[in-house]
């Protein structure tokens, strides 16, 4: 499969090298707007570069060559996974990917493509569609963890999740907050709950602020089920789903950092973390009821989903796919040694 | 009534202060460790000092005046407010408190006073008693909510609630996190839900994290009633009690740092905030539940409590007492006129 990626930001540079790594996927290029250090690294890494339409001489007077625009691209490529800023994906769908397949991400509204995507929760919904959603990273994370929920053999009846969301990735140098927590919407519920809803059919209220971090995000949820289920097998559900990794603290985790140094230590690529971070002290029940907390790691946690939503349209089975894309990005299930 | 504050930390010189402004309390002296800056305020303010035994030279040594030891502040006062750190007042209640009365922090054991207090929830169990201990600052914000809740005509089923705890106060130059959301505990439930239970029988399960955050703490709230509640039921409990403040982001009230700054523009001394921030535009039903967002002063919250404590312990009446604590503090129960 030819996959082309346009927009090589936070998104989109991690999904380029994750194609790069995947065995049945070749990477036809990047496009980007800006010939800045992110495009340098690319050249330098010999990742065919494309510019947005009318950048190209931009590009070249800083040294840095390019093959054509984004419709270039787009025509060399089977798929093209959309990485641009939300809301561009759209207007790039109309101008570029009438009759291509694309993949785009939850920035973008629900209605931009036929189908929202989760690779555990609907991956056969994505089967030969044109277009296919990725939902975002809080939205990732909560789709993965109830769908390993509900393969505990008790019925859920209810999710209400409370984030903590990073208030600004690393890169981001003029966002907020500082000393300061903010409703992030002040209203409830945030858009992740119903943004859920694209992909698993559950009654999910979720309540969001943003703090003055950029480690990763934080979800503390409690899920309700039909019945009270055991510990035990929520955390063989959570341990035997892949993605999600238990974290317990007489192993050192504690904390969001502790769980990114993990990654730097393990040699993963930029630090990223793509699983669900579980902090296995806390799943706790309570009657009928789980709690637990999660970290979510919003640079990379949607990388592996982009890549099953290519295999996902091409007709790929699903869990062939996500076995290859664990594979191929190193992931695995969880730590039951650290239990 | 004469009232000594033993601690003269983050809450005790407030609650010095608020002690100086009630009109039926005379503030017989403040007793502290260090001869610090904050020594220095007290005496150039023509408070009474007095020095842990054995301290009294280095006070002097610093030119601070003491008229004694702690003792010499018990034997002057009716009721000694305890404000200083988890686990000293337990042990100053061996030394000096025998046969007096004393009111203690939520960072005691329950078990050191005879009944733990806040002033909507248990005023009157605190009648005559020797020892009470005013909960914590979050405790006591879960408190107010759940009494002002409770005053609806629903009944409460069953609490959840999710505290983003401030990582550290202002004046801590050394506590974290930085860059990091810290699972605080990484156990479920935190220790606030069963210290509610301490003033308030109520089903609750509370779960907490830490932020780099001086400010305020954050809860998110999940109330759910035997039946569904009306929106305005539930403004109306909350904006018809005591000490909670409706603030909506018409108005501007869209984070923790607005709160504050809303005080400080107030002329709130020290811009402390003490009543509960509930953000109007959060309140939301969803069947027989209510969710909504609370900010949380820590550093003053606690503050009128601990005078009405004194008052319970002395045999006031509850809302003689705390319509007598507001209206020295120039605090009221909400802004009715934003909504």
């Amino acid at each position: 499969m030819r996959v082309g990626v346009v927009g090589y930001g936070t998104i989109g540079k991690r999904v380029a090298d994750a194609v790069l790594r995947t065995s049945d996927m070749q990477l036809t290029g990047v496009a980007k707007t800006s010939p800045d250090y992110e495009a340098a690294i690319a050249m330098r890494r010999g990742i065919p570069l494309y510019a947005v339409p009318g950048r190209e001489e931009a590009f070249r007077s800083s040294g840095i060559e390019v093959r054509g625009t984004i419709s270039d691209l787009v025509s060399k490529s089977d798929v093209v996974i959309d990485a641009t800023p939300d809301g561009v994906g759209e207007e790039n769908k109309g101008k570029y990917y009438v009759g291509r397949r694309a993949v785009f991400q939850g920035g973008e509204e629900a209605y931009v493509a036929e189908v929202s995507f989760n690779a555990l929760a609907n991956y056969d919904e994505a089967k030969g569609k044109s277009y296919v959603r990725v939902v975002s990273c809080n939205t990732t994370a909560l789709s993965r963890l109830i769908s390993a929920l509900a393969s505990s053999g008790h019925s859920i009846r209810k999710v209400r999740a409370f984030l903590v969301r990073r208030g600004a990735d690393p890169r981001e140098h003029k966002k907020g907050p500082i000393n300061d927590v903010v409703p992030n919407p002040v209203t409830i519920p945030s858009h992740h709950g119903p943004d859920v809803r694209t992909v698993i059919p559950v009654d999910i209220v979720t309540v969001a602020v943003a703090v003055p971090v950029t480690v990763m995000h934080l979800h503390m949820v409690n899920v309700e089920f039909e019945d009270r289920p055991s510990r035990d097998s929520i955390i063989e559900a959570l341990a035997s789903t892949p993605r999600i990794s238990i974290l317990y603290s007489k192993m050192g985790f504690n904390s969001l950092a502790q769980v990114i140094e993990y990654a730097r230590d393990l040699g993963r690529e930029r630090g990223d973390f793509m699983e669900n971070a579980v902090f296995g002290d806390s799943i706790s029940i309570q009657g009928n009821e789980v709690y637990l907390m999660q970290g979510v790691h919003q640079e990379s946690i949607v990388v592996p989903e982009n890549i099953d939503a290519v295999r996902a349209m091409m007709g790929t089975p699903k869990w062939e796919s996500i076995m290859a894309t664990d594979k191929a990005l190193g992931l695995y299930s969880s730590d039951k040694r650290y239990g």
